[in-house]
């Protein structure tokens, strides 16, 4: 962030009063303007003993598969948010949605938040952002080519709690691990 | 938002290519300038039969009572801002954390993500955002001074799941009610 968005003047990185952190604030009008975490919304649809993924037609990890999911929208609800995106990317239509993962990743400041949830029927197709929409038992699971690391750990959590017959809502936090490691 | 914050010419509201929804564009430089739901990130802190609450020194809501939560900052957990914000605002130590209520308020463009946690110590004292902070018991609950609507839930939510001795995580929406309602 170089301008503000306010007026287009010049920001500048300081710590304002009463304030801890370096924040971007405007030269003229002294628009403070905040930057803040992310929620990536999405769902683990469920139709009978399979789920649903989708094979990734957009960057990044293009080709491989992911669970529906994106970006929170201003002016929904999160469990809103995780039906559009299945919508949007699959061209499904989900019930009885329950939150089930709450994943922080701070090192890319987001939030994940993945619902399990009924697939209302196995009429889906890819939608624009994705290659190819597939139902998958436990062992036919692409692991070695998922998407991403949520993703995973949701799939995981999802096949471990099934055996159990229990699905507790699970947050969880990704740490980046220093270079060294 | 009026100007590029890249390049500080001015922004257009207009629906990118392959998406659905009015963005603030760049006419110059075409970034497309995303907004996103906030996460309000905080704690419910038990201490025996007690909980913590701030009376607030700021707007909004002055003067009413509150748990300690505020807006999470990029590079960490939820858990670690709820932490936080209970350290910033009631010099409290906290242990134990449980996610407890997340809770959408779409018309804000906010999520509430409150952690049910022990206050580590009596230890506490009002931060410079709050003017008072107190244990209360129940029966002593300010239920007509609170300052959210998501705090009386959590609240509502904790007492209630106290009888029951069974505190699952609470995942709600407050949809804006209409004018006429």
């Amino acid at each position: 962030m170089k301008y503000c968005s306010a007026c287009g003047a010049t920001v500048s990185l300081k710590i304002p009063e009463n304030d801890e952190r370096l924040r971007h604030v405007c030269d003229a009008c002294g628009t403070i303007h905040y930057q803040n975490p992310k929620i990536i919304a999405g769902a683990l649809p469920v139709f009978n003993d399979q789920v649903l993924l989708c094979r990734r037609a957009i960057e990044p990890r293009h080709g491989l598969w992911t669970l529906p999911a994106g970006f929170m929208e201003n002016g929904e609800t999160t469990e809103q948010a995780a039906a559009r995106e299945a919508h949007e990317e699959a061209n499904a239509r989900l019930q009885n949605l329950h939150l089930y993962t709450v994943i922080s990743i701070p090192h890319v400041s987001q939030v994940y938040m993945l619902y399990r949830c009924e697939l209302a029927s196995t009429d889906f197709s890819p939608g624009v952002e994705s290659l190819e929409t597939r139902l998958f038992y436990e062992h036919e699971i692409p692991w070695q080519e998922l998407a991403f690391a949520s993703v995973r750990k949701t799939l995981e959590c999802f096949f471990n709690d099934r055996k159990q017959g229990s699905f507790p809502v699970h947050n969880l936090a990704f740490l980046a691990k220093s270079p060294a490691e």
